[in-house]
């Protein structure tokens, strides 16, 4: 078995070489700064690329933002100290690092003993059942080890660093953002941000009452966002400056319907529920409907937005076979996160998070106005004023003291925190047994609560509105990471005419592909080189990206490069009055006039007509005539 | 003359401060972190403001990518010390700081002297005609003075700092560029750019050959650049991030004509030539064609930026006539640029430089060449080989060490950079006179270069190809102060229907308007606000986006709502079978028929059609029915 997984691995790594050379070669990516040996973790979109990404952006625009209404707004990437301070990002975004001890290089401590593992289960074809169960039970729970059971591992496999064999240091946090400083004192420190999400959560106010004072509302913005990865690697996918999409949307955590559910509710693909995960099956075809209305998905409006996010990756080329929507487990999700989706792709580096979707609960915007004393709330007017029963914890803080010490303050925190529902099996538990266990997760641990502890109760009040604290629900699109799978997924080799080389061709829509259509003069003659020219500008003027190629090289080999930047329309210019048109993949060709041509291209590229329809409207011209 | 000066400030200061608070309210944009008392010179684009800024740059990629085939590339911000050594920014990207003596609080030094001069002409009633013309000579050469020479002035005037009154430290330079660390182990520098062109330059090798090593060509990029300003100011005019939208045109520096150039040559616009200014001219409308035949300005290539540059910002909404192209002076120009001009528009806080358009001939593909040791060369292949007369310079070194010593590096280097011309002319002097002045520039002095110190001749010599570096011609966007000041140029104000109150207005173009319609039921009712939404929807469909007020305010009221937005067209559903169409400025209004109303935006929004076709095709509808 190992062989076979080696031999996949092979494989694995033959085709992606084959597409990364393809990309690079077409400068659809370069390292950045190249010249100067570039720099780990940093890449430039050349002119395709870059292409490709503004297509995708402008796509998730008009998919989201505009078809939502969506508030999009625009924030700086340099953030000083303290909203990072309020979103934790400051104390906990960190991963822990190794250093050799005698170079000083750096490693990622997880990546170490992951590498590791794979490797003997992969590689080594003696070791035995038990070791192997032993590998794979540490790759399963890698993301749960603590600083100290990493170093214990580490010493345990002996293992050393990868590049001299030198012993290791003992694993320690090391914070992944750029710092910096604002201003000349030097005084005010700042970072590079990590995600885009707080520029929107500490516009709440603003952005609400933008809105009406109305919710549910849906905020998004798009823009660069930084990690400084310790040691980047895997290309495209684990990068330090990368471009996010993220949506923050709005709404009252007492009704998390969504009005447009029914429009996505009978959409069916791949789901891997927390459930079915834990008990080892696979993932498995479900209808977003069903997993919502079975509370496999949280809610309607995180069950709608995995519906769009599917919709999103498969109308951009995504193959749908190989996306998959997987629930975290319990250690992975935030606590306090209500649910959360990721949507996985795969490619040759396995199932790749690209877009995470998570119902954030009312986590953020507690956070900031706790630091920043401005309550970002939103408050539902009743027409009437309204008797309610609140619940009311107190917590009996002198008894917390006396059985807490230092802790009492969180203890005092989680008990206030606590949801309607807890609450209430808190009461009956305190006054069925007079004591109950209680998660206390600023901790990390179960404390027992004892009845003299805290008091709970229900009371009436008068109200004329209610003021609440909003859940999110946050899908974020890392949009480097949706391309580089793009890539993966668009991808073939096809045999030349003459069979003896396979040429590349990318499959891309029409909506991704970086040029539209190509406009090719069959032989170099000043006669055709004018109708080129002419067709040129009614392409310019239609608003459709194309390329020019006049070289003399042959037809076949014209086509074989701009199949492999994926141009999806090719124009041979073969007389003065008609032009051949030929798809790339189909590589069929059909006869239109030189007036026509342009609106043609425009409609096939738009989606407002097939090339079959096409195919149905205008003479096929045989493919002999030109494509050698 | 002060007063009348005063009382134009006071003018201009209202009217800032109306259009100003137009856009905070409506969130146009917001200063960055308001919750945690925010950060100077960080600014959030809003809702509408990040719909204006991206319309501007669909357009900027639709006038310039598009049209002219340019190359877009994306480059990330993070930036490592190497490449901002080689471009000069390490060294020399600084302002002058001065600072408070007692509390370290920082000042640029300019702006404190500029500020003084200007208050003293403007307020002081009492100066004597000397004292006001040596203020005016410090404004104008207030960009020329060295550190010593401001702290000259400064110490002087008497001038401390503005809060406390303190004195102030001697100005000394202040790197603007924020400054971090790459990777974990803290020892790789790295800087946020400063500018997006370095990531061209440095790409120049594979961009060239993307191109069928082919020139001229053009690559662009558009991406946030940094510049940790010691005391922000100006609102959105200067800040600390921005988006610049830069253009490097690559062309042979023996031919920098340019082959659309008759599209534009007819194009009229002020114009403030460099001679004009010295003698105290105001500009003056120039047809482009005859500023490039007369060599005002520089090149064919230039001019053509030029003019389409003045296209992109019409188009957008500035008004001509408070849009000029100012030519660098000698003092301001960077010595190896050939020829400068900045687009500035005038707003109320005077001319602003929002576009540069430089030829910076060889200067930073050589910097990275001699940097990188690889060569950033372009060639032109010759059909048969050419016997050529080559320029040789050889400058003695011993005789330049005798006369120069630490210096002599600088001497030789400037020396071999000599253009044929000025090689030539000093041969000649040599010759005639046996010494010759000689300026170099990175020693600001002119020296005296002896006849033994270095021979200058022309040799024969065969060759296949010519070797050179190419000349780069960059147009520069700053696109925030592009659209701060079309903000200004779009706003005005009109009395309300009963005349009580000033209403907001901006007259953005349909291109820029960050929505091109609303949609409002006359009055709340089910059936409207069906209709209202199946509006809605075919608005979707065709992509315009739009805003729907479902609000029972009055009509009036929406109208003005929206005309503060800038919204061109609004739809209001007054029946189930036909609606009514109103424009902003005219306030005009047609009836459609609910089915026609989005393909009619669409076609004026587009700019298909425009409005006053759209008159003479529909009934027009009295505003009396519905304006209030």
């Amino acid at each position: 078995m190992a062989a076979v997984a080696a031999a996949a691995v092979v494989n694995r790594e033959a085709f992606r070489q084959a597409v990364v050379n393809t990309l690079e070669r077409r400068l659809f990516y370069l390292p950045s700064f190249k010249i100067y040996r570039g720099v780990a973790g940093l890449y430039d979109y050349g002119p395709p690329g870059c292409a490709v990404k503004s297509n995708v952006l402008a796509f998730w625009r008009q998919h989201f933002v505009l078809e939502e209404n969506m508030l999009e707004v625009d924030c700086p990437c340099v953030t000083p100290e303290v909203v990072l301070k309020a979103s934790g990002h400051v104390d906990k975004f960190t991963d822990l690092m190794v250093k050799d001890e005698k170079t000083g290089t750096c490693y990622r401590a997880d990546h170490l003993l992951k590498d590791f593992c794979k490797e003997k289960l992969e590689k080594d074809l003696k070791i035995t059942e038990e070791k192997a169960s032993e590998f794979k039970h540490v790759l399963a729970v890698l993301d749960d080890l603590s600083a100290e059971e990493l170093g214990t591992k580490i010493k345990e496999y002996g293992i050393t660093a990868p590049d001299t064999k030198n012993p290791l240091s003992a694993p320690y946090p090391f914070n992944l953002m750029f710092q910096t400083s604002i201003g000349p004192s030097g005084l005010s420190c700042g970072y590079m941000r990590p995600e885009t999400a707080q520029g929107i959560f500490v516009n709440f106010k603003d952005l609400y009452y933008y809105n009406g004072n109305k919710l549910p509302f849906a905020a998004a913005q798009i823009g660069q966002a930084f990690r400084n990865e310790i040691s980047p690697r895997q290309g495209l996918l684990r990068v330090r400056e990368f471009t996010l999409a993220e949506i923050e949307h709005f709404v009252d955590p007492e009704d998390k319907s969504h009005p447009k559910f029914s429009e996505v509710e009978n959409l069916e693909f791949l789901m891997f529920p927390r459930q079915d995960q834990v008990s080892g099956k696979s993932a498995r075809i479900i209808r977003i409907g069903e997993a919502v209305s079975e509370g496999i998905v949280n809610n309607e409006t995180l069950g709608y937005f995995i519906g769009r996010v599917y919709l999103f990756l498969t109308y951009l080329g995504i193959d749908k076979d190989r996306l998959r929507f997987r629930q975290h487990l319990a250690n992975e999700i935030a606590h306090y996160a209500t649910d959360c989706w990721d949507a996985e792709i795969e490619c040759s580096y396995g199932w790749i998070e690209c877009v995470g979707i998570a119902d954030r609960s009312a986590y953020d915007l507690r956070a900031h106005t706790e630091k920043s004393g401005v309550p970002l709330v939103a408050a539902e007017k009743f027409a009437e004023p309204r008797e309610v029963e609140k619940l009311v914890i107190t917590p009996v803080k002198k008894e917390l003291g006396l059985a807490f010490k230092a802790n009492q303050k969180m203890v005092v925190e989680a008990l206030e925190a606590m949801e309607e529902k807890d609450a209430m099996d808190m009461k009956s538990t305190l006054e069925s047994k007079g004591e109950a266990e209680f998660y206390v997760c600023t901790l990390g641990k179960v404390v027992t609560i004892k009845k003299n502890m805290v008091t709970i109760s229900r009371e009436k009040k008068k109200e004329h509105q209610r003021v609440f604290t909003p859940s999110v629900i946050e899908p974020s699109f890392g949009i480097g990471r949706i391309i580089y799978c793009l890539y993966e997924h668009s991808f073939y080799t096809r045999p030349s005419k003459d069979g003896d080389e396979q040429l590349n061709v990318f499959r891309f829509p029409p909506l991704v592909a970086p040029i539209k259509c190509t406009v090719f003069p069959l032989v170099q003659n000043q006669q055709y080189e004018e109708v080129a020219k002419r067709i040129a500008k009614s392409l310019t003027a239609a608003g459709i990206s194309y390329k020019i190629d006049i070289t003399g090289t042959s037809i076949g080999k014209r086509y074989a490069r701009t199949d492999e930047l994926g141009v999806p329309l090719a124009i041979t210019v073969d007389s003065t009055s008609t032009v051949t048109l030929r798809e790339r993949d189909s590589k069929q060709q059909i006869r239109v006039s030189v007036e026509e041509v342009a609106t043609i291209v425009k409609e096939v590229t738009d989606g407002l007509n097939t090339w079959n329809d096409m195919l149905w409207k205008y003479p096929t011209h045989s493919a002999a005539a030109t494509e050698d």
